[in-house]
């Protein structure tokens, strides 16, 4: 068993509503010096050692990430 | 300025319905191999040089995450 950790974000012309949220509230409650956040999502996958990366990829872009709107990145624990 | 990356994990005691699903999922759409799906959130913040760590890391407690739930980790690009 190995793991995979995939993280999707909005690519970076799409417009990211909650990492706008986020940094509007960090500046209500008096955080200063955070001048961006953008959020996306984060998966931890178990995998059996058989599958190669070029699965990986294929699978984390067909059901984890939409490609039209967002990039991914799979890294192996 | 400084890249932040947040990510935020559901607890390992909490019943995560997202990774269930996607794991699902990946059944149904003929992939096999992958024995578990957890899903998190993954932030990306630009801050200051300025702000410390333990600022960073109250900060992800306090707006990012829901400590009751939630664990998380802060990382420095």
């Amino acid at each position: 068993m190995a793991r995979v950790v995939v993280d999707v974000m909005p690519k970076p012309e799409i417009l990211d509503v909650q990492g706008q949220a986020v940094t509007r509230a960090l500046g209500r409650i008096g955080v200063s010096g955070v001048s961006g956040v953008r959020q996306g999502k984060h998966f931890e996958l178990e995998v059996d050692d058989a599958i190669d990366d070029e699965t990986l990829h294929r699978l984390a872009g067909s059901l984890l990430a939409n490609p039209v709107i967002e990039d991914w990145t799979v890294t192996r624990l």
